[in-house]
């Protein structure tokens, strides 16, 4: 499949709400690309299943028809969020996990960014977060044996230059359109020095391959000193570029600063493929209240379709999302607000 | 050698500043501890090297001779700071990772606690980061090949029950000691079911081993919300259990919340030694102006003497500490002061 826009005449979304909330702000989300009209291909949905609940119910978390209709029917995907078990349940395996891996959706990007409520003024907090999707720790390989003092359990942390340099590229490209032109490496290389050591210089190494690259000004921090940094001085960030883990937690702590898990979009990012997920989880304190807040989904909707190339329809979201959140001041409680999901939806499609 | 207090006729401290405002703070320490008088046996300080500087110098980052004096003569030290390359360095191994190793050191035990202007009112934040302190990705496994599409780099990341039985058993104990009597295993075993499973487990089975841990309250948290939370709802821990870098990264976050890095200190803590060590690094950018914080290095001393037995001379150190920082407002740049090293150090001196 081709991310090039011109030769679409519809656009097949495929829909996996997976568990809690996200059955919730999925359809909010669906609901504003419906409220774009003409902006965009007529869009057509597809509903998939995967998640704790459909493993619970089938044994399967992740089921081949839902990868199959991914991969053959749509365009583009949007994901809810997973419930994690609370105790080891043999056979479970986390499917936002799989599914990165197996549509090789290799960055995952995370625009933190807060809204001023004056819209002259600049953000405090805007920065993105650009998160390596397929390896490190999350390649899964594990293994426990029994030593002479009991259970020793061991995992695969896995960098490779190839992926390490493609998250670089993106990560540059992703700067470089940015009036800032700043871009943070990340890493624990003072302990992890093969490993992280060969992230950060494949990284690096990104900027001599490319002369447009130079324009970028490129700083390094530990990831201790990195989320330290961040609740100190958010401001000295602009893109930020990790090993998944590290990218994972500091995509969360960003999200700290700006209210709350429930605005922060993402997209997980690949060549061929792109698809849309809230940074928050499934939230099962709050589930079935219907108040979970609907921004995070609704703007990763409006990050995929300028992903795919569709700018004015995802500037058209965000601009409706702001100005509720700013003039509106319709808020759900996760933002001190007493708002609940359908009213935010409802309040964010009539600006569309 | 043995931890008790009684036969104790002088007290061996092995002082290692490392590099960078290691070199300030120690010595600030030091005075600290010689202020005490009678309320410990004499001290005797060994001065050893080790470090980034050291390396440079030496090719060694931990001369042997450091390592055979702190486990033949000493009773326990102070670790300062060290420099991390800004390259990779052929050899160079980090020498606080390696001591923590060699001495067994398996609790990195990390008290964040703000100064509430007001001594009467609680303190808004005030918990304890127990971090695992041998193993997780801190074993330093690493191997680097050569495949298809270039270079590919593999770390082991080890969790073993015993290692984190006894950090678990540490926890509960220091919970146990607290008034909210609250713990929180933070891991991430909805990706790394096996070795952070294994973590959680082997923490969770020790309340089972002694009925006085039934007074503690546990819960969990995976580390990426652990994060988020810590920033938006502080309060909400008391005591923290986490495997290695989960709890190098959470020290940090905490101690963003705390004012600054330069007030937060830990004991690296076996069953036959102990190590002070601020949480703070060498901060080259502040080297050689004699405007450190001394505070960190301070109450490490205090936090060592602690865990050797003498509580009261912890106490009168913390509490001098205490007063500097609420009465005389005595406060060095990182607190938003002007005061010096120097000038912090003679003032808790005197409060001592
Ligand atoms: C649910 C979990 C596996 C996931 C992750 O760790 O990637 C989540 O925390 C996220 O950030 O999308
Ligand atoms: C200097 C570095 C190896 C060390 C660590 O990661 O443990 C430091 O960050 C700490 O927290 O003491």
């Amino acid at each position: 499949r081709s991310m090039a826009t011109a030769a679409r005449k519809s656009l097949t979304i495929g829909l996996i709400p997976a568990d809690g909330i996200g059955k919730e702000v999925i359809p909010a989300a669906r609901t504003a690309i419906e409220a774009l009209g003409s902006d965009i291909p007529t869009p057509k949905f597809v509903d998939l299943i995967a998640g704790f609940e459909t493993f619970t119910r089938t044994g399967v978390a992740l089921p081949e028809e839902t990868v199959d209709v991914l991969k053959n029917d749509c365009d583009c995907a949007l994901f809810g969020s997973v419930s994690s078990p609370s105790k080891k349940v043999v056979g479970y395996s986390s499917p936002i996990v799989a599914l990165r891996k197996i549509l090789d959706l290799y960055a995952n990007i995370r625009p933190v960014v807060s809204v001023s409520p004056n819209p002259k003024e600049p953000s405090k907090v805007d920065m993105i977060v650009v998160r390596e999707n397929t390896e490190c720790l999350y390649v899964k390989q594990e293994q426990q044996t029994v030593g002479e003092y009991g259970k020793e359990a061991r995992a695969t942390r896995l960098i490779t230059e190839r992926a390490s340099t493609r998250i670089g590229k993106m990560a540059f490209e992703l700067a470089l359109a940015r009036p800032r032109k700043h871009l943070t490496v990340i890493h624990k290389s003072n302990v992890l020095s093969v490993t992280d050591g060969l992230f950060r210089e494949s990284v690096r190494a990104v900027q001599l391959q490319d002369p447009k690259f130079e324009a970028v000004t490129v700083a390094e921090q530990l990831v201790d000193s990195a989320v330290y940094r961040l609740f100190r001085e958010p401001q000295i960030y602009d893109v930020m570029v990790a090993p998944n883990l590290y990218g994972d937690i500091l995509s969360d702590a960003a999200a700290a600063l700006v209210g709350s898990l429930g605005v922060v979009p993402s997209v997980n990012a690949g060549d061929n493929f792109v698809m849309g997920e809230p940074v928050h989880g499934s939230a099962p304190d709050i589930f079935g209240q219907g108040i979970a807040n609907p921004v995070a989904s609704i703007r990763s909707a409006a990050l995929m379709l300028r992903h795919l190339g569709y700018a004015e329809a995802a500037n058209r979201i965000d601009n409706a999302v702001d100005s509720v959140l700013r003039e509106d001041q319709l808020l759900t409680p996760d933002l001190g607000g007493t708002a609940k999901t359908q009213e935010v939806t409802e309040a964010i499609v009539k600006r569309i």
